[in-house]
């Protein structure tokens, strides 16, 4: 109001729908703190509409992350056309809907949604409506683009296990220790003329958690020798810490046979400059 | 030998006990990563000391963290104390050893093990053998010495519950979402002199793991009010990310009635600033 302007909005609805994935990666039940009900949608809605200094714009949902089965996603959908078509209904105007992301990738041995079905289940649910559609599919585009490449450190024969120790660590890569996931991690030479040993595969971080595969067979590896641990290019370097005073590693960009550091290897100063001491300590 | 030096070594024993703790911070049985058994040790011991470019120092052991019970530590003592034993019974030197940490804080309504029971253990059990004795207890001294200040967003009325948004997220402090763990909340402002509201406190962040606290009682609060995050001395900040492409927050040291910023807050420029795009780009 104070700048003269209408402020674009959209509506986030939580459509109560059971994403079926990992509980810290589902959105769309409405005991997550995401989006409104819709209901409350429809009220809010036709309050956008009749405020002077607000612009309605249309709607917004998000289930959830890493989804594997369709079925969430139509509930979801059918939800949203009908909300559309109620809001039509009292003469309003919907310019757009932004369906969310969530499309699973493969780790381990998932079965991301086929793309036809789930292009099938768009337009027959949210196209007829007519209005922009916004898709947020992040982890489908870019999971699999990104490898932590590592190299190992150590192969300790414990009393029960055989340890691979890499010089990445969960302050690196958290999925494992956050939310139990599976990452495919190989040899980059691809080893397939070696034995395979079966190894519990850490990092040099200082708790248990700091362990990215248990009882995995590879074929066998001795220091120095490279691993990739596939798939990081989602929810990998983002959540990325300094955690055991570990500096960053270095990102590297690359095409085809071109590459480029897009980001440097962080040091140790990098992180202990940034602390400032005062004159009175 | 190529600098003609000897390089002093301690061993690392894993003792083999289950320290009773949640499982990705417990360090001391065997089918953890950390350690050596305690047959390896006197091997390797005795191979150290007949090394003409290695020195022997001793021993140490860390059997996990936020340990809130003593007999863990009574029996990785004990057999400390028979290693050591046996060490000195072949005419080997031990100079230190080296008792890790573990021991727990208060964050909810654990009982932290009684200070003078402990050191009874460490007096009866390896005071005796006149070595240096080294004590790693970090987040005992220093968990209870942080907190994490945040701003509540908003008060989100949800269908089943109440939500408290606060300004600090999952990346700020990662304890709930990784380890499950309890923290202490409240309003800075004390509010003893406001009704009691049941929240679940969460963060900003675009996952339901950004999570602090489910089904918590506090006086009511609103937007813009100041809450404590209790207890985040340890293992705080120092897991912090960049995760939501959030800056981290600035750390601020009290001392009475001094304070100093000790590490500025970051910019959202000092997270994009670090990527380079290459010119072939």
């Amino acid at each position: 109001k104070d700048m003269n302007k209408k402020a674009p909005v959209a509506l986030r609805i939580n459509p109560d729908v059971d994403a079926k994935t990992h509980a810290k990666i589902t959105t769309g039940k409405t005991e997550n703190k995401f989006g409104i009900a819709q209901d409350e949608a429809e009220m809010l809605y036709d309050f956008v509409c009749k405020h002077p200094y607000l612009k309605p714009r249309g709607f917004s949902m998000h289930i959830g992350s890493q989804l594997t089965e369709l079925a969430p996603f139509r509930q979801a959908f059918e939800k949203m056309a009908e909300l559309a078509q109620n809001i039509r209904a009292k003469g309003l105007k919907l310019e757009s809907i932004d369906i969310g992301g969530g499309l699973g990738v493969t780790y381990h041995d998932e079965t991301p949604p086929d793309l036809k079905t789930y292009a099938g289940l768009v337009r027959d649910n949210i196209a007829p409506l007519g209005t922009q559609i916004i898709l947020e599919p992040g982890r489908f585009l870019v999971a699999s683009a990104g490898i932590l490449l590592t190299k190992v450190i150590f192969v300790k024969k414990g009393e029960s296990r055989r340890y691979l120790i890499l010089d990445a660590g969960m302050n690196d890569l958290m999925r494992p220790a956050l939310y139990d996931a599976w990452h495919t991690i190989r040899p980059v030479d691809n080893g397939a003329d070696r034995a395979i040993s079966t190894y519990d595969i850490v990092g040099p971080v200082c708790e248990t958690g700091d362990t990215f595969a248990t009882g995995r067979p590879l074929p066998e590896m001795n220091p120095g020798d490279l691993a990739a641990i596939m798939t990081g290019g989602a929810y990998g370097f983002v959540m990325a810490s300094n955690y055991n005073t570990r500096p960053l590693p270095a990102e590297v960009l690359v095409d085809g046979n071109r590459f480029a550091i897009v980001r440097p290897r962080e040091e140790i100063e990098d992180i202990i400059d940034k602390e400032i001491v005062p004159d009175w300590l």
